[in-house]
């Protein structure tokens, strides 16, 4: 099989994001059967060409690649059991949410009942499946991904991070832990300018490309922290970064003040401990020491 | 005086950001006379083609403009208060990162005595003055910004909330909150990867793109808030958002998990009050009481 040739392939799970992962799938050319735990969610498959299985066993069994993008790890775990003897000799790529250990899970019973395993986190929402800027990253088996290539680039950039199942999963919950984190430091801000009658709107107007322009220095950040010396020239100190202000400011304006003394917390034990001449970037240890 | 004619202007403090103000107003061709605590700073601005004052009160007295830009409200108030008489009739624009309050206690101040106050919060580094990208906001008297406008566009783009005097404050400190609350989780991330054997800058090239992407979604949030309805269909439900295996995965790290904590905290608030099926803006609700 070239690279260029259709494989054929089934999708488990027909969510929202696994309905979105089968429509590219299908629109790419390849033969694609899906399977649903509710039928009425597969129906619709039929009409845009897609083969629909009446159990997840005759879906398995009808494609070497079997995708799966349930609920959580118990649901992939909860259907995928009984088809160990059906998916002997295939390829699953699961792209169902699951922890680092989870993901590290499936693959080691892959192992035992002969299921070559890849694990993949989606960066995307469903509407941007098959979309310039879906990215999905992946992990475990190389094999795996170079067989699957030809399908997983329909969804997006495709990125292989390494042999340990865990990583993708431990990578997609770290760039999750950056965004929800950002969505609430965005949303502190428009409380606060909410009570001089800023709109959330406006406020976001001018936020969003504050803050993407602001990714830049997270470059700077990890220099300094791969680097190893969190004193080295041209920073902003963490006394410098006290956020003093940004707290009096929150609980004036009758706020929860618990998303900012998140940071003033991880800056303020540093400076507790003798660091306050250092860059911003030393809060990581506040967070690797606990 | 017509708005392209140069306006006599002085700097007092010369710090790294004041220092970058004054330099960009010289290089735009104003008569600037600059003055700095410890004379040592001021002495490279004479090479530069600017008046070094050998006082603050010489410095006030000799351009209609006087801009502040010292280290924090308290030192606004030791320098100029002595200096009351000599600022009458003169509009000061104060650039000193202060809190609202403060903003709006030196433009009372400046009522009494007669000087017409500007407050400005600059978004901006100081390697950034003058230069695409650098966004400065100001607040407080309406005709000291439109007079004091040739000046203030050399330092970039200049924009105009409104006479309460705390609100360009109030503003910037809410761009903050969303700037140091991102880097947190930023770095939060890189501590998540870090014992995978992925550097700080491996996990920064994927996180800036991604977070840049991701604050498309905060007009989307904006507009939820907005709207009051916060179950407004085709959002991602809070229960969905629930953080259990980002908080989980952070712990098998070894990690402290108070960054994700503070967000699980918002999201469950929510869920726990029975809005698990609404959308993750309401989260600002956790913020707003407390």
């Amino acid at each position: 099989m070239t690279t260029n040739e259709p494989i054929r392939v089934t999708v488990l799970g027909l969510g929202a994001m696994g309905g979105a992962l089968a429509t590219a799938l299908i629109d790419g050319g390849h033969r694609t059967t899906v399977w649903n735990r509710s039928p009425a969610r597969a129906e619709p498959f039929a009409g845009r060409g897609a083969a629909v299985a009446a159990t997840a066993a005759e879906a398995v069994r009808a494609s070497p690649v079997v995708i799966a993008c349930l609920l959580d790890h118990a649901s992939v775990r909860d259907v995928l059991d009984p088809l160990a003897a059906d998916l002997r000799g295939r390829i699953l790529v699961n792209v169902t949410t699951t922890s680092p250990a989870q993901a590290r899970e499936l693959a080691a019973w892959g192992a035992t009942v002969g299921v070559d395993c890849l694990d993949g986190g989606v960066l995307a929402v469903p509407g941007m499946i098959g979309r310039p800027g879906a990215s999905v990253l992946y992990s475990g088996s190389a094999a795996a991904f170079q067989r699957c290539r030809p399908l997983l680039h329909r969804w997006g950039t495709s990125t292989y991070l390494g042999a340990d199942p865990g990583l993708a999963s431990l990578y997609d919950l770290a760039l999750l832990a950056g965004m929800y984190t950002m969505f609430a430091g965005f949303l502190h801000g428009a409380a606060m300018v909410a009570p001089a009658g800023v709109t959330a709107g406006e406020f976001a107007t001018r936020a969003a490309p504050w803050l993407a322009a602001m990714t830049d220095g997270l470059r700077h950040f990890a220099d300094v922290v791969d680097g190893g010396d969190y004193a080295v020239a041209g920073q902003q100190s963490l006394e410098f970064s006290d956020l003093s202000a940004l707290v009096d400011a929150s609980a004036e304006q009758g706020l929860s003040t618990e998303v900012v003394d998140m940071v003033q917390r991880l800056i303020r034990r540093q400076i507790d401990g003798g660091h306050g001449g250092e860059g911003f970037a030393r809060i990581i240890e506040s967070i690797r020491t606990g």
